[in-house]
């Protein structure tokens, strides 16, 4: 015990964290006890009321305490008959942002990793084939992340697509916008040259 | 709105840890709602618990929930007579962890800072100079940071020992202990020069 029984407590709670060590812990607890203790408080309940709360939407899998989240509920975004199958909500909030995409998500929670013991039925596979089953849509888009993972996992999916009749398509690797091609791997340089488009 | 409202309401309150920014604060939110959530209730306990009930030592100023601290409160740190002034609880810690010291300490819960409005009674030296008054200890160590204001703070508290008839030392500043002298500052090297000590 270096300090107060509840002091000790709150620094040992605070490293669950992620990031967060012993040392940084203890300066967190003497940061918000000197100058924050009422948003500690209110941090302290939204932390409980989310723990408690939140769960999984019933139709896409991310994380909200509604039962059908927003995106879902919303009718105009049933119109575009298209879903998008991301692996966290994250990315929901990413693709959101471009103000590109106007269909349906799907959220994974997660890729394909068999040594982990993580399978089609921990990333919720058998709820996407129903929603595929149901015939509401007409394209699935992959946007798992350009990893191994998340390329074994979008080519699993595509497989599943494929058996529903409904159109798959991955979504494109290249050059990121604002980059300088000294500077890009070649892995992606060459994904760049095979997916180049005809200009007009 | 990216996320459901109790999610935003976490992201955004979660901003509060030092450090953390909106995206950090999305990633701490989605990473305890996917792999902690027990151990998240729990800091969301302790940290409600902390900062209703963690105050000062009425002796020490130090941070605790009991009305005096577990080292102000033992009988055995009193007969040294001597009392070490630290800015900070975790600087308690830190001298605690070397074992070489077991008098009382008195923590200023900052430093001397005139221009942030940050004055002799803001840290409690009302209270030191109590404490000085009741002919409980011979010898005050002041072991403030080696920075500007926590030497200002030093010679300041030096000054009020003397008035009280206690002496007053200030702790060494010199080349630390397995450092290399070519990569010491100008300043910490002419410190350990003027401080030397001669071998028995």
């Amino acid at each position: 015990m270096k300090f107060s029984p509840l002091l000790d407590q709150l620094i040992n709670d605070l490293q669950i964290l992620p990031g967060v060590g012993p040392k940084s812990a203890q300066r967190i607890a003497f940061h918000i006890l000197e100058r924050k203790r009422d948003d500690a408080v209110s941090l302290a309940h939204s932390l409980e009321e989310a723990m408690t709360k939140i769960g999984h939407c019933q139709q896409c899998n991310t994380l909200t305490e509604l039962d059908i989240c927003a995106i879902c509920a919303n009718p105009k975004r049933q119109v575009e008959r298209i879903l998008c199958v991301v692996e966290g909500p994250a990315d929901v909030a990413a693709i959101e942002q471009t103000n590109q995409f106007s269909g349906q998500y799907f959220v994974l929670m997660g890729h394909l990793s068999p040594l982990d013991g993580i399978g089609p039925d921990e990333i919720g596979l058998d709820k996407l084939a129903e929603l595929l089953a149901s015939g509401d849509y007409e394209e699935l888009i992959l946007a798992t992340n350009p990893t191994v993972e998340g390329e074994a996992t979008a080519y699993y999916i595509a497989e599943i697509a494929q058996e529903y009749g409904v159109k798959a398509s991955r979504i494109a690797h290249g050059v990121p916008v604002g980059g300088e091609l000294e500077y890009v791997d070649g892995a992606t340089l060459s994904h760049s040259l095979l997916g180049r488009q005809l200009i007009n």
